[in-house]
């Protein structure tokens, strides 16, 4: 091996170490609210852009230096994994995500297609066994042969939605097969170019459709991951139809699906669509269908999916806020790094330096967080806020017992109403405390 | 009166018209489809932009020059009343709506407040009664008043949840005395300005206990018009619970409170929540939610509701060929202008030429979207995209007869697949033919 | 030949044609104002979308199908001039443009590239000969090449600038050979990731050192075409320096290199910056600096570069009343589609639709401009608004007569001030009547 | 007084203390390179937001509750006056800024208006000279008056134009009587609604002629503030003519006016524009234009001016950097916080806790830029990502040695090229440290 410059094992050194192959925060065995860190936070390694992804844009070739690429075919797909447990060596990282494709190469027909991917998911459950490295999710690509160009599910083509019934249940499979705790849907042709010639109706309807023939394969098979639906509102469909939490809630809802799929919800995703990464995580979590995430951040300023490292912390703090509320914490999930390193940072290092940026911020997010929570610094500002909720009248709206003419006679005895300030800044300055001092 | 430079009403003179105060492309009594201009339209001028709007904005005091700016208090609301039924005239439009502080002043407690209203609508209804002008809807406006400062049914203070309640059963009994065919529901501050300090649940939890109550009422009281909910995704809130329509389906099959509800929707509201305004009519239509529109446009360029005419005839004919489509048309809703002149065009003839503006938008759009239809212009190509779903495998995923098993078998012997081209600059080329010749 | 189904050329039949293949709008040799519509417009076609492009994005491969799909190397370049004057030839289009990397294949080595690149020169040389087609303007293609992952004039590394002073040495060189009216400067990769490890001082220093230098040689060997920078806010890069039609005037300005160039203004650039087409040709107009368009569109719903082909009447018609009014028009410029068909718009027939698309849209809004412009539609309009500075305390302002003294004196007495309406709604209800009128 | 809760002058207690109404960062005496945090800070507050804002918005009422809501008049400005001076000695804050029309009501005539302003003025001197406090600009409001409906210094309206004049004259009389660093313009109104009635380049120009006659007028009298322009791209108009630092400067040089102005940058204003602050900040820094700064933040996924007070730290940080690396710091400019507290946030005790957190995050900016300067963590990594420049073919193209035959010579033998990653992620990682460590 030696793909990533022969580093060993990264280390925690403090968060005043300036040994740049150190963790600062990151500490696996370190106990916040019980746990161990690692436990909290089940970080995974994206196949995708770790290993599979070359640094290119639509304006230039990949500028990735990477030790296989000279490589191709099967040979290629074996070096990958090679490489993938490597760095999960490197980062003590335990869990590791792919899609089909990323793994292994399309054959001219499928029977070639799955023999590819059988033969490297054989290998990847030995390094498993070997190394007691696991499996967050899989997940099967169906946007980027062009046979999807009109979509997979959601297609206008039924050989299509054929052909993408055939790579799940080959997924599934494999899942099974490598004990994937969870297994994932993003529909990145899911969507539409122009209602102009779209029947939004029936695409719709096949989708469901094809989730329910997954969710009845999945139980014949005995493969009980969690299924989890990544929304995302756009790119690179002009519009995609899981284009946030609720949107794809209420799709769940509408089909009667949501009983068998949560949310794997990514902060680049969420700022497409206009929302704050936290909001994402809430909206999830009081619907009960926070699955696991995707970490990453998006560029505010710029208007694609930019997948860059979580380093902000400020996000981070918030998401594992959310997680920490959240019932059983992550659960199942995990978080998995769907970032990749900027394409100006194309030297093997590059990957082990962002991945340990990503996995401090997300430890300091988790410590602030917990501390935030054993202090109940937002907790207690809450429960004075709505306090008017727990006793007469407010108590009499939440049990059901008031009605539009006892509010009116209440309202029209009580005046004036007074209000308390919300305190935003001050909360701002109480957050600003903790990122720095804990 | 004469409060719109004593201009007589607005005839139809056809598009070659050089005269700023005729229709170009309105003709009432035109029939479309079987239907007249004038009952596709169902038009409805917005009390609040029109009369009680004066060309504020966060930077600069109001500009707008009116016949009412020396007056105040009743003297004022009744002035605008003669306002409002003589634009209806000049315009030959059927309807108006207003928010029910639009029409009289708030006093120094409910009751008064109450009384300055029910005098209001008495004269309204006499305006009504002697003009034959009807009422699209009315609602209560929640987000003026400093007491909302944390919103009305998800405020955190129980005492503006009872007032908030107050204010609706006013609404409705109103509603129900003026013959209001809907009644609409925007709630401008239900949303948060940080979940720092907001139980999203609770809040969530209570706006459908209100709205609940507010079925209730309305069924005890006989008010038969349709309740409209109206997305927004923010502004003047960070973040709206009412987002867009999807996000305000979710919420409703959540709270099994969809039977009761359609959707108000608006083209600026779409484009803030990055959709296009075609999109939300369609997420409606198929969801069997689409009530009633604010026709208006936003400035794609410029963050905030702008609130502007609606002139661009792409959105005003995609916006036509969703309603047209949609079983019963708009049914009970109209295309009401929630749409001001801008604060540079602060002359009473400038809400005449405004109007005149949108109602030939949509006049036009009418007229291309009813040829397309007629003509199957995109019909037949959706037809021919679909076709595969129609017979053979496609017909068994539909039919529900397809299962993984039958659908790999039948992927696994299909190679290759074949796609057409969705052939969107044709179908552009198409769109652009109509609207210039129809 | 035949990669374009052996379509013939395409005709003007009129604006009620049924015929996918016939020019609706674009009648070439209609006169407007005094000159044919080809004459007006100069259309180019670009060669990396029509040509080079293969429909792939960042979530998927390459969906067009081409009859040169098969084809590697010079084979494949060659076909691609064929196919391209083939194109010009259904088109009826007398330019097209191009970047070095799109004609002929990179060598291992700058000579071997030099000597590909001279091939399909002589070749192009050729076949413009025989089809009198001409070249609007070529470029180099200074960022999909690894090498400039960091700039090129603007990059870190000098090896890198030297190698892309020879990359443009040569450019030179070939435009003068093919004798075309321009050059391009798109600055793909002139700009930077993070300012954190960014001289900007610097890296725009080189850049005006860069650019002087190419003004000097295209000097030295007599290449006397106009010189155009193509502003870009974002995209690739996450700042892009020549960021809008100011921020490039202010850079060339303050290293004195105004005099040399003007602008080649794209529409989907303006609005990635803010800003809408219309008003970017008007800053570069008042400043003297329209040169040449790259007529496309973006999506302002999405937030990237999405070059769709234009369609929009308002923009086509807007952009050539800012073009009729330059001073010369559109001058050695023209009309060059940086435009490409969807992903799912694959087939080559689209690629020809898309054309007639384009040019129709301009070719309508050529017609209403020009009758915009003859009516004096808006022009009498501005007249009056600024009639004020033509006489009394007005033209002593604008001669420079009136000093703080004068104006307090004169304002001191001047009570109240009269504004007038801006009559926006107004003017927009005439736009749309003649862009369907006309 | 009192009109803020009866709150002590604020103290520096330490990044540990829970005292809300204590500085955790800000250490007014603490030296930074050289300098005490108050010399380099020059913190201001702003009377519009702080005095004259009430909490309303376009879809609200005012929320503030303020010792002065019951008064009107001059007996509301002398109030204010109290209140401003009160506030500054609670923050121990040095400076503050006003527009004329916060400070006095306007009158009937401009000769009341101007005895409102004079009374005002003189009752601030007084303030002044007791307090020691210091006026950091003075400005003209030439936006919210209907007058300026069309803009001052670009109305279209010549009555308008003096009027303005009038006023700056009257603006720079009492910047001068009040001793004022700075003066700054803000063109709120110089802009336009819609190119179709507006005549840009007359626009334009008497923009510049407005100018030179404030620098002809202020040199007359003596008044040797450093004149400051303020960039913002929208809001209130659809496009301002400062839209940002780049194209600010471009009209400064076009006009000859550059050496008479500096810039006002405001982090809002630039991420409405798509930039950082600190790009913005940059951009000012390497031109000699950075004067000043407005310190507050946006809502980057809200489209309008949000004005929060500044909390979040790597923007604190990032301003901070650049100034520090501004050849004399902020110079005579200063911090000014034109930021709001929430409309949630209505008690006046909100007010003194969002300055808190606004001087404490830009205290600990300040702390984290002045440490990364002292260790040259990016300054180190700058030096040597361009070192090729300062040797060998580098160093002949800065001085201007090379030409495109000796840099094509170069480049021929130079096979192949090597570059080096640009540690994006690491030095993200080395900013995170630093903000927690420092």
């Amino acid at each position: 091996m030696g793909y990533f410059d022969h580093v060993g094992t990264v280390k925690f050194e403090g968060k005043s170490s300036t040994n740049p192959l150190a963790f600062k925060f990151y500490n696996p065995d370190e106990i916040i609210l019980g746990k161990t860190m690692r436990e909290h936070l089940r970080f995974g390694v994206a196949y995708w852009h770790s290993f599979t992804g070359n640094g290119s844009d639509p304006f230039g070739a990949g500028t990735a230096l990477r030790g296989w690429n000279e490589l191709s075919g099967m040979e290629l797909a074996k070096a990958r994994v090679e490489a993938c447990f490597e760095l999960l060596n490197i980062l003590d990282v335990d869990y590791f995500c792919f899609h089909d494709r990323d793994i292994a190469p399309e054959g001219d027909t499928l029977q070639e297609t799955n023999r590819n991917l059988d033969e490297i998911v054989a290998l990847i459950k030995q390094h498993m066994h070997s190394s007691g490295k696991k499996l967050l999710w899989n997940t099967a690509n169906m946007f980027t042969n062009p046979r999807f160009v009109h979509g997979a599910a959601t297609t206008s083509n039924a050989d299509v939605f054929a052909y993408a019934a055939a790579q799940v249940k080959k997924a599934l499979d494999h899942g099974k097969e490598l004990g994937a705790e969870n297994y994932v849907f993003w529909g990145g042709r899911e969507g539409y170019e122009s209602l102009l010639n779209t029947d939004l109706g029936l695409e719709l309807d096949n989708l469901a459709r094809f989730l329910q023939l997954a969710v009845d394969y999945a139980k014949e098979i005995g493969f009980d991951a969690q299924f989890l639906i990544e929304p995302k509102p756009k790119e690179p469909s002009k519009h995609q139809y899981d284009f946030d939490a609720a949107t794809t809630l209420q799709f769940l809802q509408k089909y009667d699906l949501a009983k068998h799929f949560k949310l794997n919800l990514e902060a680049n995703h969420a700022t497409l669509a206009g929302h704050t990464f936290e909001h994402e995580l809430r909206v999830a979590r009081i619907n009960g269908a926070l699955g696991s995430i995707d970490a990453n951040q998006g560029d505010l300023l710029l208007g694609w999916d930019t997948d860059e490292f979580p380093t902000d912390l400020y996000a981070s703090t918030l998401a594992m806020y959310e997680i920490l509320q959240n019932e059983g914490g992550i659960g199942r999930g995990g978080v998995n790094f769907d970032a990749k390193v900027r394409r100006t940072s194309f030297e093997p290092i590059d990957v082990v330096y962002a991945h340990i940026n990503g996995m401090d911020a997300f430890a300091r997010g988790l410590q602030v967080a917990a501390k935030l929570i054993e202090d109940r610094a937002f907790d207690n500002v809450i429960e004075e806020r709505y306090a008017s909720f727990t006793k007469g009248i407010g108590a009499d709206i939440v049990s059901g017992k008031a009605n539009f003419h006892t509010l009116e006679a209440y309202a029209l005895q009580n005046n004036p109403i007074t209000n308390k300030s919300g305190r935003v800044e001050l909360l701002r300055s109480i957050l600003n405390q903790y990122i720095i001092n804990v």
